[in-house]
This record gives structure tokens, C-alpha cells and sequence, in this order.
């Protein structure tokens, strides 16, 4: 059977500060990307999410972002590539340690914001991340843009890579997301959301913004938690894939 | 044959500043409590520190501290038990990471300077602590002070626990340390540090400040670092123990 | 004409994390106090929100707190009062620039959480802020606890000290606060809550928990931001007042 | 009589860790810039540091610089002019409460590391960084490397700006620095030096390392405090410069 995975960020709560839709969306991804308190979260939410997802088993994968809480981890910085290794393993430790005390097992890892962007067109921080997810776990699965430098460094260190896909975005014809500030990024209809994530995962192809069609694999789907509509789109699209026979479920399932 | 261990604090320079004397005192000590990040240390020293321990067969530990790196730890603050479980699990899934990328195995876990501090007086916190350990591993070993309430809520928890002892400090009648400020607090000549370090591993014995003979118990002994005669006074300690017949080597080792 | 000032506490959001309702409360406040970037605020935010409340009439206040962003500022800290002193001056400095740069004048200095509580009992660290106040402009006036000791501290200082009342908030027989947790700690009808307020501007005195009258100075009436009723709240005091005669403006304004 | 500026960082320590010889430096310039807080330096390090140089008669400035203590402020991010004018603002007011505590007057801005690079190039941020300076006090002088954006953009503000030259750097034939890992970027002979900063000050040239002649304006040249001999090179330039009839003085002074 057919299987996708959907992912999404939680745990982006900080201190006092409530952020993000959490509950809501537990209920309909299969893997959890928790932030790790550096450009979200805090060790209390940390737990609380932890504990949030397992109960609802769902995977739960670290979600290391740059030092910049300030910035939410959204400012790119001139990282070196040990720098980018070293904060990347620290990360991965402290949620680690919070599923294992929740009893769990953690999955994968995400890099968020600028780090992801970063990684997903400079191969030499893409293979210090990848390297940094081994050197803690080869276990561990490495979500990465799909077709970019990190998953092509994800595959060289001999890690699992996640393609990621995005279901309420557009491509362009070179297969990168069109940038979001652009008329015709978003992908507001979660029918329409559903059949381009649909053709991803049997064709292997999308539909570019330009009409050309862009191959693309698709392991993960990403569903973005910071709209009021959120935990909805994320239900109608997960509806929509198993009428049409797909199965959501975290990859390496 | 009777043993004790050496321990000391590493790994707290942060970023460009550069703390302690961390080379020289790894060839003297069998465990190094390294800094995760609150309190002191940053990924790429804990990543350095780390490996100079792993590569000298220095037994690696955690040393969680409070979140105020401008304090250095050293204030205390009003946590609640759950604060202190939590940022206690975060650190030490932090270093814990480190140590495993480098190949080597977590050992202990002793909290720094204030948190220390409280948890040798507060069981709550105390058992919060102990429980954090537990939970992320029942393994390792708790490094407590001689006595102390952590390390009574260490031993309930079923934790090893390592009772620590200085060799710097003079003793009151109730078993707690004379404060650093009054006169004769320090024990500056390493022979007659030696003999009280060594009075206590053989007798269980310390004589404290006003004369009377109070009963210890001294798994671990703590050197500081913090003086430009630390490594000096480290390997004379260690010499005289040795001429003793006590070997130095880790806790549990 | 009797006068009384209504304060509240804005500018605490942070980066992405938003918090409080500063745009509705501040229709109704003549004071506001805006968070400094230790416990709350970020830079942006504080040009937004001295903005906001200069372009509403609103006198501005520098609202510092311990360095504690994930703690909110709520957790009491072992300072020392040098510490207590610089860490006042540097807030009343980060947010002075903006007032100025915003053309406006900085008005007030109100202490925050921990840092406010700690200052109302212990008279060296009440020293330490007045006279960082008086040190950056003594023209500032000192918002504190009715009666405490920072109140006490800064009148000794020389500067003009605004002693602060709860409307929504019981009192004890010694004159301090019903703790929050305690039955009968909060009053939540409007009506009763400007009663108390209006006792204690024309007669200097409260009714406290156990029946007793304890003598109160009320020059300004904090107003908490944190409830989804709080704007509603302030409305309705402030017109309560109002009827009774009594006006609503900033302290020597 | 012709004079010119001598400035060094000073400041950066933080909590326990110190950095840099700001007592000796402080003896041979004639303007400190001191670090705010955000990428190096704490409110009691600026309390000591403003202290010290305002003792020693030297002008006081700000030296704000990236939320990034980790990185020392030298990593480049990708800021919003708006963020730029916003931490510009912050960090001048939080200085200028010091140098107002201690009964002087801040004289200066300059900003810091990856801040003064990216500034001295991209002219938008280079423009919000101008206009914060000029926001806050319009009196303040705004050092900027010789000739760059930052510099244009200060003098269109209508601010006074103090170009900035560097006494043990050689310079390209297009005006900009040798990058520190070139061969032959460093001069370390203080004579050479002196002669460099001599034909700048005379003529308004410097000859670059490929034997061209450069336009250049000198107005205060840095010195750095991060190297063991930085107070002596200080000492021998000055002491060059002044033998060669030129005075050393604060801009504007």
C-alpha cells in the first residue's frame, strides 16, 4: 500500500509565550518536528511536546534551528560548517533526552528556517548536518527539501532521507518552491493541495507555477501550523489521500 | 585496592572567551564535569572538551547549571521542581550527544554552582534533579555532596551516587563546608589537603574547624580549576594518594 | 481636581511570540510601562509600543526585569545590588533611546515581577534601583509598591516616588497583597474594584481581607494586561472614577 | 595643529570572562568604543569600562553590535534595515545611561564586526543605522570605515562622520582592506605603521600593497586590543605620530 508521511512543527512555544496549534495538529500528522530551544521552545515545552506527540503516536523528530530566538530562526547567518555540526548535535542530544524520558524513541531530524534554507543549496552545511545526525544516531531519519543538497547529503553519509514536500505551496520549473511573497505561492484549497501531493507520490512529478512538469519525490509532506486554518487544512488534505488510498504514516514505518 | 576519584570542571570558556585551564587538569583527574550551555560552554567547547577528555580516558559527565551565563550559575534562583527536572534532562541530552558522536559513554551527571547548591538543601529539587538523571539514564552515576540531600534523593531514586568531598575546603561540625569568605575556609598546602582527602576514604572521617571528628563519606573528590595553581595542586594531591596506596580512577570504573 | 494615574504593563511580546492586549488597554491607561529586553521585549517591539503610546498621549516607562526571558522575570534571583543597579540602568537606557528617537520623553521607571517584589521588602536592593533611577535622570519618577521599601528607598533618593495600588487585588491587614493563590485574592467586578480605588484616593485607606482599615497611598492604579477582560476592566474603572470625579493622568503630569 | 583619533574596542568582557587589556589601551587612545551588551559585554563590564575611560579623559562611545554572543557578533546576518535601526537604537540608549550615570557624555557610535562590515557595503542598512545614530542624538559622531556606505550614508543623515582608518592593515587598490588571510594583510612594525597613518593624515593617501596611490580620509584610526602587544603598538604609533607634530584627540574634541 501506498504510504506518505505528514510532518509538521511543534513545540514552538517559548517561556509565558503560547505559539502554534499543537493539539490540534497532533491529531493529524504522523511525525512531529520539535523545536529545541534555540530558535523556539524551551526545555518545558520540550517535554510537554514530547509527551503531546507519543501519546498520540506520533513520530517525533528534533528540530534544530539557528541561535536566534529573536528572529525565530528565519535570519540566515554566515554559519561555518562546524559551527553548523556543533549546534546541530546539541540539538538532537537535548530532545533526545526528552524522549527518552517520555519512554520513546526519537526519528528524525528537520533543520528549521534559514539552517534548512541554508543547507538546501550549500553542500558543505548540508554535510555537516548530515554528518552531525549520524555521528549521534545513523538511525535517525534526515528530513531535507526535496532534491536539494541536504537530502543529496543525507544519502552520501548513508543516512534515511525524508524528500520533503510541501502540499499548500508551488514549484517553479527549476523544482524550488516559489518564494511566498510571489503572486501564485500559495495553494489555498486543500482539494487542489491534495491532488498536487497525490501526483508527487504516484508520478513522482508536480506541476510547475510555469506548466512544465518538475520531477520530485515525495517521502513527507509538510503542513504548516501557523494559520487558523491549520489543524482544518491538514484534516481535509489527510482525508483526500486516504480516500484516494494513501496511507499517512512516518517514514521507516 | 582502595580508590577514589578526581573530579573537575571543563569546558566553560564560551564563544571567544576562553575560561580555565582544562588541558593541564585532564592529565590529573579520572572525571571531567563539562559545561552544557546555561551556565557556561557553548556547542563547539563542549565538542572540544569532550574529545580532549575522551582522548586522556578522562570519564565524561555532565554539569547542568542554571540558565544565566552573565551569573555563571552562581545565583540562585527561585526554580520550581519542574523547572529544575527539565533544565536538568535538556543539559544532559546535550552533552550527552557530544559524547556519543565522539564515540564515548556518558557517565555521571553533577549539577553546577547554585543548582548544586540548592539541591544539597531542597529535596524537592533535589529529587527533581535525581529524577531527571533517572529518566533520561538510570545508569548514570549522580555526583552529590558528602551527605548532601541530593544525594539522599539520588540513593531513593535507585541512582548511583557518587558522595563528593573537597580537598580545598575546611569543614564546620555539621558537615557542611566552611563559606568561602570566613578565615580557614581554603587548605591551600596540597600535603595537608592530601591527608584530609585521605582521612576520609580510609576513617570516613574529617575533622572539622572547631576540632570535632565528623563522619563523610568520599567517593569523589572535587578540584577546582579556577586558580593558576590548580593543575599544580591536582598533581600533588594525586601523587600523595598514590604513595598512599589510593588509586585515582572514576567512580563505578 | 482629584487625580489618580492608571498604569499597565505593555511591550511584552518578543519576536514572533505576541503577548497582551497593549492596543486596547492603552486607550485606557496614562501610564505605560514598557518591558526592556531582560524579561520581555525585544527591540522592535519597544519602538512599536513607545510609538503606540506617545501617539495616544501615554507616558512612557521603563518596565526592567532580571535577565530572564523564559522565566518572564517571575523568578526571584540572588542579586547582589551592584547587580540590581547596573541591570536598571542599562534597561532605563535601551528604552530612554527609543523614546527619544520617537520624540518623546521617558516619564517613569516601574520595576518588573521579581526584581518589583524583591525591591518592596529588601531595603539595599530598593537603594540600589532608586539610585540607578536617580543616577540615569532624577527627573524620573519611581513607580513602587505603596509603602514598601522601594518607595521608601526612593524618596530618601530624592526622586518623585508614584505609589502604586491594586484595583483588582485584596489587601492583608499589614498592607501587602493577598497572595494570588489564597480565596478572595482577586476582585473581579468592576464596581468593587473602583470602590477600593476611590477609598483609597480620598481617604488614604483600604478595607483589608479580615475587616481591618489599613492606611494607603494611591498615585497609581496598576491595571493588569494578561486577561482577556482587561481592557473592558480599565474601561469601566476609569469611567467609574471619572463619575466619582476623580481624573485619570500620569503622575506630575 | 593637525590632530587625529585614536580608537579601540574596549568592554567586552562578559560576567566571569574577561577579554582584552582595556586598562593598558585606554592609556593611548583618545576614544573607546564600549560594547553594549549584545555581542559581547554586560551592564556591569559597561559600568566599569565607561568608568575607566572617562577617568582616563578618553571620549566614550558606543559600539553596538549582532545579537550573537556566541559568535562575538563577527558572523554575518541577514538583517532587515528595520532590525538594523532597532538593536542601533537599543544599544546606543543602553550605553548612553552608563556614560550619563557616571556624569559624561557619550561622544560616539560605532558599530560592530559583521554590523560595521555589512554596513560599510550595503547602503540601506548603512542608511538605518545613520538614522538611528541621528534619531537618537543628532550630536553623536558616527565612525565609519573611510570612505564606505556607512560613512556616505552618515554624512546625507547630516551627522559628523569620523572616517576610520586601520594602522596595522594594508589596504587594495580599490580603497578596501587586505582580507586578514592574505598574505602581507597584517603590518606589525609599528614604525611602518606610523608612517601609513602619517601619509593618510598629510597627504589623504595610502599606497596599497600593489603600489598604487589611494585617496583615503583619516580621521580616527583603530587600534586593536586583542593581541599581547596591542597596548605597546598603541604606545609606538602614538608616540611616532605625535614626534611627527600630529596631536591625538577625540573628533570634534
Amino acid at each position: 500500500m501506498v504510504s506518505v508521511d505528514f510532518n509538521a512543527d511543534v513545540g514552538e512555544s517559548f517561556g509565558i509565550y503560547s505559539l502554534g496549534r499543537d493539539e490540534e495538529l497532533l491529531a493529524y500528522v504522523s511525525s512531529a518536528n520539535v523545536a529545541c530551544g534555540f530558535h523556539a521552545g524551551d526545555p518545558a515545552t520540550m517535554r510537554r511536546t514530547v509527551r503531546a506527540a507519543l501519546e498520540r503516536g506520533v513520530a517525533v523528530g528534533a528540530h534544530p534551528g539557528l541561535p536566534d530566538l529573536v528572529g525565530f530562526g528565519r535570519r540566515s547567518m554566515d554559519l561555518t560548517p562546524g559551527e553548523a555540526y556543533d549546534l546541530t548535535v546539541y540539538q538532537i542530544g537535548a530532545l533526545w533526552a526528552f524522549v527518552k524520558a517520555e519512554g520513546g524513541n526519537l526519528r528524525h531530524v528537520k533543520p528549521h528556517g534559514a539552517l534548512y534554507n541554508m543547507a538546501a543549496t550549500d553542500f558543505r552545511l548540508a554535510e555537516a548536518i548530515a554528518r552531525a545526525v549520524y555521528d549521534v544516531d545513523p538511525r535517525l531519519i534526515l528530513f531535507a527539501l526535496s532534491g536539494s543538497e541536504l537530502a543529496r547529503a543525507g544519502e552520501r553519509m548513508g543516512l534515511r532521507v525524508a524528500h520533503e514536500v510541501f502540499a499548500d505551496r508551488t514549484y517553479q520549473s527549476d523544482g524550488t518552491l516559489t518564494p511566498r511573497r510571489s503572486a501564485g505561492a500559495l495553494i489555498e484549497d486543500p482539494v487542489l493541495a491534495s491532488r498536487q501531493v497525490l501526483r508527487m507520490i504516484r508520478e513522482g512529478k508536480v506541476r510547475s507555477v510555469d506548466g512544465t512538469e518538475v520531477p520530485i519525490r515525495a517521502d513527507t509532506v509538510c503542513l504548516h501550523g501557523d494559520s487558523p486554518r491549520a489543524a482544518e487544512f491538514a484534516r481535509e488534505i489527510r482525508r483526500e489521500l486516504e480516500l484516494a488510498g494513501v496511507s499517512v504514516r512516518p517514514p521507516g514505518g
